[in-house]
C-alpha cells in the first residue's frame, strides 16, 4: 500500500511505495528493461493491466488502438485508497490516494516522439486531455501531473514510447508555488505573466526557437539547464483540459518541429517533458497559462542544486536558442 | 561574469555562468576528467589557483598541508562582484556576488571519505567551519552551502577527494523554506523539531543506523530516496560554525563508521553530502539544528519529481536502517 509521508520541516511529501521494489538492495542501474516481448506492443498486451481508454489515430488506421491508457502496474498511488489525515505534528502521513496511469503512445515499438507524426502527436496530447478530464470528475482528486521520462538517465525503464499521469488529492508544493507566483503577478499587473513573457520574447526574438500560428518554443530567461525549452500556446489558455483539436495540432506540430533541432544540437539525450496546467478546481482562474517544459539531461544535479534549489547553467538561454534557430532546415 | 536570473513565477534563482562552458554543445558525459597530473595532488598545485587557507592533520604529519582551500577555478559566483538589483518585474537579475571555493580534503590521491581516518575527517569538518567563519565576516554574504559531489553521477568531475563551498548574498529558497518550517515548529511547540525527531527516533530505534556519545545517523521518516541518511549532533547545536573539536570528532567518527555500512548495503554509489546549518545572521536562533544529509544515487530523478517535488521511494527508511544496522561489524 503506498502511503505519503511529509518531510520534516518542509511542506514536501514523499510517496513510500514498497511494492515498487523487490528487495531493498536492488536498484535501477541506468538500463532499459530487456524482455523478449515488449509489454507495450500489441502482442504484449497480456502483460499489462487492462485498458482504461484507447484512441484512434490517422497514423495507425488499421490498428485496434493507436494510443491506450492503462493503470501503472506498480502504482505510486491508487484510487482504491480513502483520504485520511495523520495528526502527528512531527510525522505527518496521508493515504496513497490518487491515480497512476501509463499512456502507451503508439502501437508500434517507437522509442521517442521524434518517430511520431505531428498528427499522431496531437492524438497523444488529446489522450492526456481526455484522461485528465475523466479523472477530474473524481472529487477526491485535485490535479494531475503528466510527464514523459525519455531515456534511462531521465528515469525511463521501458523503451516503447509512453508517458505517465499521476493524479493527486493535493496540489504539490512545487506547482503551488508556481500558481502563487502567477496569481501574485496577475494581482499586481492584471495580466498573465506567461502572456507577458511571450510578448516580451517576441519583441526581442533572442530566446525564441521557433513558432507557428498557434504555439511557440522559448528557451526561458531563467533556464535551469542548457537547452531547457518551454512550449506554449501563443494565446492565453490556462486549462489544458479545455484544449481543442486545432490548438493541440499546432502544439503537436511545434513539438515535431523542435525536437529534431534539439537532437541535432545536443544529440539524442535523455530528457523529461512535463505538462504544467491548472489544478482541476482552479480551471476558471485567469492567471495561469499551460505549457510543456522540456528538460534535457546535459549534466548532473549536484550537491549545490540539492542543497539550494539554485541551478548553475553555463549556457544562457539566448545562446541555446540562437544555436537551435541556426539548425532550422 | 556570472549573473543570477530569477525563474519566472517562482522565487528560485539560476546562476548563469557561461565561463564554466567552452562551447554550448559540449556537456558533461558522466566521466571523470582524465589528466596526467591531478591538479589536487601536491605535484599539481601549479594548476590550481593559490591557497586561501590550509590545515595540518595528525594523518599527514610530514606534508606541507593536509587540507587546503582554494578558489574554484571556474567560479559560479565571485567576491569581486558588487551587489545590485534589477527592477524588471518579469526578468529579475542579481549580480554574481558570492564565493565559490574548493576544499582539497587530503594531499594523497584518495577518492572518497571512506579512505580517510576519523581524525582526518575531523580536520576536514574543521576546514569547512573555518572557511565559513571567515566568509561570514563579509557583510555582503548571508549563508554558505557546503557540499560534496561523490562520483560522476552526483556531479563530480575530479576524482581526488574534495568538497565545495558556495557563499551567497541571499538565503536560497530551499533553505529558507526549511528555516521557516523549523521556526514555525519552534513557535508552536517551543522545542527544536530536529531535537524532537532525535528523541522520537531514540524511543523506537527503528530508523537509527548507529550512534555514538555525540552524534547519530538516522534514516529520516520522510526519506526522498532509498538509504537517505541524516547525520546529526545528538545535542542541540544550531550553528555549525560554533562546533568545537570534540563535537566534530564525534561527528567525524560517526561518518567514518556509517559510510562503510552504506557501501556494503548498496555498493560504492555516487552520492551527495550536504551540510545544513543556519545562515550567518541567524546563528543565535534556537529553532535549527545543523546536520549532514547524505543522498545516495540509487535511482533517477524523473519527470514526476521534476514536476511536483514529490519523490517516490520504494524503500521505507525503517527498512533501510534495519538493513544497515545488520551490517554493523
Amino acid at each position: 500500500m503506498p502511503i505519503l509521508r511529509k518531510r520534516l520541516l518542509v511542506d514536501e511529501w514523499v510517496i513510500i511505495a514498497p511494492e515498487r521494489a523487490d528487495r531493498p538492495q536492488q536498484f535501477e542501474t541506468s538500463t532499459i528493461s530487456q524482455r523478449s516481448i515488449c509489454p507495450f506492443c500489441p502482442q504484449g498486451a497480456e502483460l499489462t493491466p487492462p485498458t482504461i481508454s484507447s484512441w484512434q489515430s490517422p497514423a495507425y488506421p488499421e490498428e485496434q488502438w493507436a494510443v491506450r491508457a492503462i493503470p501503472n502496474k506498480f502504482p505510486a498511488l491508487r484510487v482504491e485508497e480513502s483520504p485520511d489525515t495523520g495528526d502527528d505534528p512531527l510525522y505527518q502521513t496521508r493515504s496513497g490516494l490518487g491515480a497512476h496511469e501509463v499512456i502507451i503512445e503508439a502501437p508500434s515499438h517507437h522509442k521517442n516522439w521524434e518517430e511520431l507524426s505531428p498528427q499522431h502527436l496531437r492524438v497523444v496530447l488529446e489522450s492526456w486531455r481526455d484522461r485528465m478530464t475523466d479523472l477530474s470528475g473524481d472529487e477526491r482528486l485535485r490535479c494531475a501531473v503528466v510527464f514523459k521520462n525519455q531515456g534511462p538517465l531521465a528515469g525511463a525503464t521501458l523503451e516503447h514510447v509512453h508517458s505517465q499521469l499521476v493524479a493527486l488529492p493535493r496540489v504539490p508544493s512545487k506547482l503551488q508555488r508556481e500558481l502563487d507566483g502567477a496569481n501574485q503577478y496577475h494581482l499586481d499587473h492584471d495580466r498573465c505573466a506567461i502572456c507577458d513573457m511571450i510578448a516580451r520574447e517576441r519583441q526581442s526574438g533572442e530566446r525564441i526557437v521557433i513558432e507557428n500560428e498557434g504555439a511557440i518554443a522559448i528557451a526561458p530567461y531563467g533556464s535551469r539547464m542548457p537547452f531547457e525549452l518551454w512550449i506554449l500556446p501563443m494565446d492565453h489558455h490556462g486549462d489544458f483540459m479545455a484544449s481543442g483539436e486545432s490548438l493541440l495540432q499546432k502544439v503537436a506540430q511545434l513539438v515535431a518541429d523542435v525536437l529534431p533541432l534539439c537532437t541535432k544540437a545536443i544529440g539524442s539525450r535523455a530528457h523529461n517533458l512535463i505538462l504544467h496546467t491548472l489544478p482541476f478546481d482552479l480551471v476558471g482562474e485567469p492567471y495561469y497559462h499551460w505549457h510543456l517544459q522540456l528538460l534535457p539531461r546535459t549534466g548532473r544535479i549536484a550537491g549545490f542544486e540539492w542543497g539550494s534549489d539554485i541551478f548553475i547553467n553555463a549556457t544562457p538561454s539566448e545562446v541555446a536558442a540562437h544555436h537551435l534557430r541556426n539548425l532550422v532546415p
